[in-house]
C-alpha cells in the first residue's frame, strides 16, 4: 500500500488531502472597486519580469463570495467545504509588452482555498470577508436596480483591511478593466532551511468555461485601513474610478509556469 | 442628557445598542427537513399552556441563511451586521385547540440575532451553520431542478449538532407543514439573583409582508449527533417525511404576550 | 414532567440551559490601562442614580483572559465551555456619595459569558480579544520582570476596538484604582413589543472569595479606534495614567437590585 | 527596488510575508494521550523510507497551546500573531533502524502556523482546538496535584475530531515516549499543473534550547470521532496507555532534508 493524495496529508486512500485534485469548478458573486494610487508604489510590487501598465497606478479591489467544488461536485452538499469569501488587490502591468495583471495581496476565510491559492501563486492569508447578498424576496436585500447599494469588508488578524460600498447606476458596457488581462503571479515556497525559496516561479493563471451575469456599475467608495501588517497605505486610493457588481463562474485546471524567477535579482 | 437605546449598551446617542429598534426586515434562504420522532419526547418539551399536535411526533429541522436590517436599511451595506445563519428545531403543538408550533432549540452565528431572538422568545445559542448556496452562473452551484442537492450543517461548542441533505424532486404543492401554524415561544430572563426568572411569559411570534419563492420539495436525509450539550437524541429522526428548499422574506415588529407562565408549575 | 432550566432553552432535564445556575467560579489574567479622557463624555454615560467621580475623566480599559465554571466544575474539562476573553471600559462614578464604578462597554468571545453578563447588567457584545500569555518555559513568553511587555487587542464586527501594551516596571503598591470600588450596572431587557424595557434596574455587582496574585505596574499605551459602532472617540485617551498586569480569581452568586430606573428620565 | 520576503506575499520592505524568517521561539502547554491502535493501519501511514516501530500500534494524541515569535520577539505584544493551538496524531516508526516518529495528521487555528508547518513538513489543516488552562489563583482552574483533570478538544470543518481528558496522578519518571524520538515528516507541494508534487522530500524536524517543566502523568480518556474527512477510525484507540500534562519551550531554525521521496513508489 502506498500513500496517496494531491496534497498532504497523504493517506492510504488519499481522502485526507487538504485540497482535492483539479479541475475545480467555481461560482461566485463579485464586488469590485477600481481606483488609482501612487504609480511608483504599484511598480514597486512587480517582479522584474513584469513591466508597468499604460495606466500604472490603476488598482482593482475585488471582493468575492465563492462556492467551489472538485470534479465530482461532492463538496457542494457540505457547504463548509465549498464556500469561502476573499478580498484581493490586483494591479495592472505588462508581460512581454502585452497587458497583464497581478494579485499582490489576498485574504480568504478557509484553509482549502488558502492552500489551493498558494499552489496557483496567490499569496493568500486568512481573513474575514463579508459582501452584501442578493436575495429573491423580502426587504432584507438590495435589488439589481439603479440606486441599489452593496457593501463589503475585509479584516485579518483582527485588523481592518478594507471597506467598500458600490451604488449601482446601470448595466456596464465595459465591465472592470484592471483585472481583465491574464494574471501573472508567483509560486513561492521556502526551502527546508535557510532563507531561499525552493519554488520561485512566474506563472500565468488559467481558467475555462467562463460564464458571467450582467455586470452592473456605479459609484464607489473604498477605504484601506492604516493599522495593517502589510503596507497598504502605499497603494491606498487617490482617486476612485468606478464600482462593479456581478456573478461569475469558471473552472480551473492549474496554472502555467512561464519562468523561474532570478532569486538574486529579487532579494 | 439621558441614556438612549433599544437594548443595552445604552449611550448618549443610542447608537451603541446591540439590537436596533423594530421593525426588522428579513430575506433568507431555507432548507427544511420534516421528520417524525418519539412523540413523548416532543410533548415533554411543551409548557403546560401548549397541547400535543395531531401528529405529535412531527418535527421541523430548519436551516436558514438570512440577511436582515432595521427600518433605515443601513445594515445592508455592512454585511457583517446584517447576515447570519441559523438552525432550529420546531415542534408541532396546539394552543387553545388550534394548530401551533414552538421553537425548542435554535443556534445562530451572530450576537445581534442571538439577542434579538431572546427578546422574541427564541432560546438562541451561538453555533456555526452552513447551507449550500444557489448562484446564477458557473458549475460550483446546484440549479433549481429535479435531482439538485442542497446540504446544511450545524455545530456548536465545537460539537456537531445536525447534518442534512435535500434532493429536489418538484415544486411543492403544500410546502412544509410543521412550522406553518403560529409559533408560541417563551420569553425568559433570570432574576438578578436566585433561580427564578424575572421574565417568563408565553408569546406568539408575529410577522407581516411575507413573501415566498417557489418551494421545491424532495427526499431528505438528516442526522442529529450524539455528543451534544442538549439531549437531541430524545428527538432524533425515526422517520424522514420530506425536505424543502425555498426563499422567504418578511418583517417583524415584536411578539405578543399571551400569558405569564406559572413558575411553580414549571420548575 | 415539567420544563427545567436556569436560562432557556428549557428542557425536561434542564441541561440545555445556555447558562448553568450560580454560583460561578472564575480564574483569570488581567491587563489594564488606566487613562483620562474628556470628563463630560464620561458623565454622559452615567444614569441619573450615579454621580461623577472625584476624578471624573478617569477610565479603566481592562482586558481579561478567563476560565470559569459552575458549582460542580464540570465545564473545566471541556474548555470551550469554560474559557473566554473579554475587553471592557469601566468608568469611575459615585453612588449615594460613595466611590463607585460602572462598566459602560464590554465585548466577550463566548455566548454563555455574553448571556451570563446580561443577567448581571454587563451589556456584552461579541468580540475577538487577545492577551499576551505567560508560560513557565521557553523564549516564546515574557517573564514577570521589569521591562517585560504584555499586549492585548479587541475587535468586534470586524472593526478594531482597542490595542494596548503594558511594559512592567515593578510590583505595584496600589493596584488599579478606577475599577476598585463596587460596580453599578444596569440590567436591561426589552419588552415583547414596543421600545420600553421590561427590565430596567440598577444593580450592584457582587463576588466573594477574591484571590489576587502580585500586581505588576508600568508604562502603558492604548489606542481606541475610530471606525466603531459605538462612539469610542468620545472617551478616547487624552492622558495615559498607568498599566497593570496580574491574575485574579473570585466567585459570583448574582447581583443586588438597588433601584428601578425611571424610564421617563432615561429616554 | 526588489521584492522581499521569507514567504509570499513579497513586498518592497518584506514585512507582508505570511511567516517571518527563522529562527522561531516557542513556549507551550501540552496535553498528551498515548494509546494503541491497529498496527497495520499505523504502518499504512508510513512512507517507504520509514519502518514499523517496535511497538507498531502506539500513537500519541497531542494537544498543544502555543505562543511563538520570531527573532525580535515583536509578535509577543500582538498576541493574535503569536498564539495558536493545535492537535496532532504522531505515530512511532524507525528510520535506518533507529527509533523515529512521524506526524500523520495535524490541525491548527492560525494561518501563520499552518503555513510555517507546511514549510517544515507538518500537513496542517485549520481546526479549532481547546485545552484546559492552569491559572495561579481562583477556583476556575485545576491545580498541579493528584486528581486534577485537564481536558482538550479538536474540531475541523465543523466536524468533531477528538476529545480527551487526563487525570493527574503523579510526576512522571519517563514522560511520553511515542513522540520522543526524532520526527520524520514529508515536505510536499503540488506542481503548477498536474498531479505530481514539485516538492516531495523526507525531512527530519529540528529544534534546540529545549526546556521542559515537571511532567505530570495519569489516567486518560480519548475519543476520535467517526464523521471526519480523514479516516481516523482506522487509528482509533483500542487501548489507552497513559496521559501527560506539562509545559515545553524550544526554538527552531528549519528542518533537514534526508531524501527525495520516490514518487513512483508513492502513488
Amino acid at each position: 500500500m502506498t500513500l496517496q493524495g494531491y496534497t498532504a496529508p497523504l493517506s492510504p486512500d488519499g481522502r485526507a488531502s487538504l485540497v482535492p485534485p483539479p479541475p475545480w469548478h467555481y461560482s461566485g458573486d463579485f464586488l469590485i472597486v477600481e481606483y488609482r494610487t501612487n504609480p511608483d508604489n504599484v511598480i514597486a510590487l512587480l517582479p522584474p519580469e513584469l513591466e508597468p501598465a499604460d495606466d500604472p497606478g490603476a488598482v482593482c479591489a475585488m471582493f468575492a463570495d465563492w462556492q467551489s467544488c472538485s470534479a465530482d461536485f461532492h463538496e457542494l452538499v457540505d457547504p463548509i467545504q465549498s464556500q469561502y469569501k476573499e478580498f484581493m488587490l490586483i494591479v495592472g502591468c505588462k508581460y512581454q509588452g502585452q497587458p497583464a495583471s497581478r494579485c499582490v495581496y489576498i485574504w480568504v476565510d478557509k484553509d482549502f482555498s488558502m492552500y489551493r491559492g498558494w499552489i496557483q501563486g496567490f499569496p493568500k492569508k486568512l481573513g474575514s470577508i463579508h459582501l452584501t447578498r442578493l436575495f429573491p424576496v423580502g426587504q432584507g436585500t438590495p435589488r439589481l436596480e439603479p440606486g441599489a447599494r452593496f457593501g463589503a469588508t475585509c479584516a485579518a488578524n483582527d485588523r481592518q483591511i478594507a471597506r467598500a460600498v458600490v451604488t449601482l447606476r446601470e448595466i456596464s458596457k465595459t465591465g472592470p478593466t484592471v483585472n481583465g488581462p491574464p494574471m501573472y503571479n508567483t509560486r513561492h515556497f521556502p526551502a527546508a532551511s535557510g532563507l531561499h525559496p525552493t519554488i520561485f516561479e512566474l506563472v500565468r493563471a488559467g481558467g475555462y468555461d467562463r460564464e458571467v451575469s450582467d455586470i452592473w456599475e456605479g459609484e464607489a467608495e473604498l477605504r484601506l485601513y492604516d493599522d495593517t501588517l502589510e503596507d497598504l497605505q502605499a497603494i491606498a486610493p487617490r482617486e476612485i474610478i468606478k464600482g462593479f457588481r456581478f456573478s461569475f463562474g469558471y473552472s480551473v485546471d492549474g496554472v502555467t509556469v512561464l519562468a523561474q524567477h532570478n532569486e538574486e535579482a529579487e532579494r
